[in-house]
């Protein structure tokens, strides 16, 4: 675009030649009757534009299905450039300026013109210079001129992101990304069963402009711009390896890619260093906040190079969930499988405050119908108790089919996906204490023995005693109790993985990405945020101390009762026993230690040689 | 030996010759008094013969410290073989044997000798055959006779067996071996530290005669009769696989590799493969009983291929430990990894058991002095509760230095070496619920947390009331109700694992070599076994089933009495959680389905429906 003269033609047909693209001149397209007012040297008024920029912008449309075109308009004012670009806003505007003079001088040398060059000054006149697009100054040679607009056409055709896997994460990750603004490419492989999920998807979203999609690898990721940003989101495993030497032949040196799915942190470690070997960047990223959370804005975890991380942090940072602060709920957790693990631990942690409200429902429904528990738990929720995993409970225990309540319908045999028994296994390599994320594992585990315990509940002799209501105000502070040591364990487990692989993480900025978008948000994690903050762990808070210490009455109170009506405990019984232990100066370790020295002559420690040497005693002799 | 004639010198040099050591003749040392009566004809008196047996006795030694020698001697009597080798027992006795008409035909042929073939009647009156020995009719070619001879030397040089690594246990298990009369190789990696370690074993146990020792790991090899059977006692991991490579260019097809440490089962599955894709044999094998057991019998459980197993057990089978019906605590328990899966579910059960005994001892240690419990305890043991571990905390209990306990002194900070976290791992890995050596496992841990208890501690306000003694029959009710809740959980973990590895594994048999030698061996590990002879598990065992149900009140008193004084007591917990959960008809696993229905989609299926369909529900919708 621009005033007669300014060079449309001759850059337009040079740049469609290069681009193997159709040119066409927008004045070819004028009915008859303006041609005549302009052979008459008439101005046309806007009225007789109209019908023209129609018709220019219904070819553009039908260029743009056909792989684009290049067209010299002049498309003076703002309100033509509108009518232009009303079917088809995906064009590259490029504005060719120069001075009076010298257009005016070069329209002199032309003799095919229909225009005077005595419009000139009007078309000066009338020009509203655009605030978008490519602006070019005519002074430039031809070469650096089609130079400059490749180079911008070349960028404008690239993704800034692509997404690898359209399962419900992938989906609603990729729909999160395209509506912040980013352009992006999605790829789902064209397998038996899968061949309509790209398509299906792009039709789904038709509103959503800016989503490429993709059923073959190599044009998927010739359409990133470098460096290459790739999240793959398929199933944790061998397919990730598989996918990735499947990349790696079209990537280049610095490009990135990210694992979003629940991957083992040690696998993720594994790849980085696998990928770094040929200079690319691997980022293991957890990302919590189910189907709603990858669509609104999930917490997100990323681990790998800080470098890595740099780059893809503006796209991270953009859709993830905020805190109260506005803060992106997205921070850089550390090297290699720090983001992983992190999320691994979150997982864990989610296990323990699941089964924790599976516990006071168990200790409540003995006595209680569902709307008296849900009338419970909602005024828990106006405390400091409120949660995510609170709220959806509440809602779940009023949820009715028809005369039913759903939950009432369940079978009560949990299903698990790793990552909860990853934790507890990582806490035993690491020497941590996480007996309430363990035991929200068994709990799960145990409950998929169903017919065993069917078989085995018809042994046992059930007393029909009149059954006394639990003591709601202790099981509110035993909940608070248990929760606290929850989180405590959880934290731990982050901490002495973060000295085990030297990683130097952040546990006040990891409890702040999880106040929301992830599924353990709370207003309590709130609160975790200024306590890790101040203080080394929970524990040194004294008002949380004085809190844990006040609540013992309230949880001995509650396992009685779960002892007297015989109801599975077992997350309560592993938070109380673990403050019980922590806060004990004599365990009977000893006489473990006794053991191994007497069968193995393992050795033993004494507790008055402070220098800690190993002593052995042969315990036979007399 | 032989009667003068039958070929001694003959045959002698040529065997001498063909071995590469020097040849003696046994007249050649007679005393000049001994040569003159024999060129006199005159028969010499075993008074004679005495200074020259005993000389012919010293040169066998010293031959023998020189790589040996083939000694010609006549050697009638068993009188004068006796002597022969009174310095050195590893003779191989040549007896040849002909008749008196053929010997007779050919010493008349003889020039060169001073006895007169007269003498021969008498030396056939005298000659006492031997009932050992190799015995060769010298009818035969002096290239068969040689040939015989040579085979024989050859399996005589050789070792039956081969044991790397001379730690405690291998050490422990080498003497057992050789003592058993078996002939064994004993090799230790010459390392910094390590040089003296062989010859320092071998000096330590002169008196052992069937133990060569070697730094050289090839002539190690080259010592052992094949098919070669090496056992490996060195520290589980990296190590194993080095020095599997290093010993690998010495084998030969059929060669056995056994690994006696306590490795990983996955580990040893890997090993078993790259093994038989060299035709090799690995054996993985779970060794128990410390280093007593080692040195007297240990219980043994090896895994690997059946074939590989057949070969090696009539070492394995009379080394081992014996039940009490004489049969040895050692069996073939399964393909690849099971012989140290089922060794890691024996720590696991241990660590259970341990713990038990250490919250027990918490129990009654605030109200009782170690006399009053060692007292407890030995009550205990005259029951069906009568166990090592439990024998051994008596001793523990009692034991004194000076005026002071042992016990007391030591700090209570318990180490461990990995496999009992192990099956807590495996428990995670396959769904099965292992709580209480999980809780065994992370007791341990957190008491190692000494300084963090001891801060804490002093936080916590002690109500100093006075304490009433725990209900000692309850405790014994309750410790016997735990232990039964921990065998059924360590063998149900074997039962998934066999179930998911096709180990096919024999739980009675396991139970049977778990009798003796082990750590756990115990009355009720004699009583699991026809208990799991007779029934899937112990839970289908009536009386079990009664004696579990009708024990629910001691073991909830007892830990009521632990709430009580703040006393950690989490394996009774687990074991009575477990009960409880088992037996339970409906847990509130419902909710946790819910949960995870409602935010991550992850369906549920129903109590009415029992083709147990998969249902999704929409939560939020009203």
């Amino acid at each position: 675009m621009g005033v007669s003269g300014c060079g449309k033609t001759t850059i337009g047909k040079q740049l469609a030649l290069e681009q193997g693209l159709p040119f066409f001149d927008a004045d070819d397209f004028h009915p008859k009757a303006n041609i005549e007012k302009m052979k008459n040297n008439l101005t046309l008024s806007d009225s007789d534009r109209l019908p023209w920029l129609n018709t220019l912008a219904e070819k553009i449309y039908e260029w743009e299905r056909n792989e684009g075109a290049v067209l010299a308009c002049s498309a003076l004012k703002e309100s033509y450039r509108t009518i232009l670009a009303s079917k088809q806003s995906n064009i590259l505007w490029v504005y060719l300026s120069g001075t009076f003079e010298l257009i005016s001088a070069r329209l002199k040398k032309r003799s095919n013109h229909y225009m005077k060059s005595a419009l000139l000054q009007s078309q000066f006149d009338t020009l509203e210079v655009p605030d978008y697009g490519l602006h070019i100054n005519i002074e430039n040679s031809i070469d650096d001129i089609i130079k400059g607009i490749n180079s911008k056409l070349k960028q404008m055709n690239q993704s800034v992101f692509g997404v690898i896997g359209l399962g419900v994460m992938g989906k609603s990750l990729s729909l999160n990304i395209a509506e912040k603004g980013f352009d992006i490419s999605v790829y789902n492989r064209p397998e038996y069963g899968e061949e309509q999920v790209v398509s299906n998807f792009l039709k789904d979203n038709h509103a959503v402009k800016n989503i490429s999609g993709f059923t073959d690898l190599q044009p998927f990721v010739a359409s990133l711009a470098t460096p290459r940003k790739i999240l793959i989101m398929i199933k944790a495993g061998k397919a990730i390896d598989m996918v990735i030497d499947q990349l790696i032949p079209f990537l280049s040196k610095g490009d990135i890619i990210v694992d979003g799915g629940n991957s083992h942190y040690m696998d993720t470690a594994k790849r980085v260093d696998y990928l770094a070997g040929k200079e690319l960047h691997f980022v293991g990223c957890g990302i919590s906040g189910g189907e709603e959370g990858a669509r609104k804005g999930p917490s997100m975890m990323p681990g790998g190079s800080l470098e890595s991380y740099q780059n893809i942090a503006p796209i991270l940072e953009t859709i993830s969930a905020k805190d109260k602060t506005g803060k992106p709920c997205c921070t850089y957790i550390g090297s290699d499988g720090a983001g992983h693990f992190v999320k691994m631990v979150h997982n864990g942690i989610e296990y323990a405050e699941m089964q924790l409200l599976a516990e006071v429902y168990a200790i409540m429904k003995i006595s209680m119908d569902n709307e008296k528990m849900a009338q419970i738990l909602s005024d828990w929720k106006t405390t400091d108790l409120s949660s995510y995993l609170l709220e959806i409970t509440i809602d779940i225990l009023q949820k009715k089919e028809g005369n039913q309540y759903v939950l009432d319908t369940i079978l009560d045999a949990a299903g698990n996906k790793g990552t909860g028994s990853w934790s507890s296994k990582a806490a035993f390599d690491l020497g941590s204490v996480n007996t309430m994320m363990s035991s929200a594992v068994f709990a799960r585990y145990l409950s998929a023995f169903k017919q065993k315990r069917e078989s085995l509940s018809f042994k046992i002799k059930n007393d029909s005693e009149a059954i006394e209501e639990p003591n709601i105000k202790a099981l509110e502070n035993a909940y608070r109790f248990a929760r606290v040591i929850n989180h405590y364990q959880g934290f731990e487990l982050i901490r002495l993985a973060s000295t085990e692989y030297n990683w130097k993480l952040n546990l006040y900025e990891i409890a702040r990405i999880w106040t929301n978008g992830c599924i353990i948000r709370s207003d309590f994690m709130e609160e975790s945020v200024d306590t890790l903050k101040a203080y080394e762990n929970y524990f040194e808070d004294q008002t949380i101390l004085k809190s844990l210490m006040s609540s013992e009455s309230s949880i001995t109170e509650c396992i009685s009762y779960s002892l007297k009506y015989r109801i599975p405990f077992d997350t309560f019984w592993a938070a109380y026993n673990y403050w019980i232990s922590i806060t004990t100066e004599n365990l009977s370790a000893n006489l473990i230690q006794a053991q191994r020295d007497y069968f193995g002559a393992h050795t033993y420690q004494r507790k008055d040689d402070s220098s800690l040497n190993f002593y052995h005693t042969n315990w036979l002799e007399k």
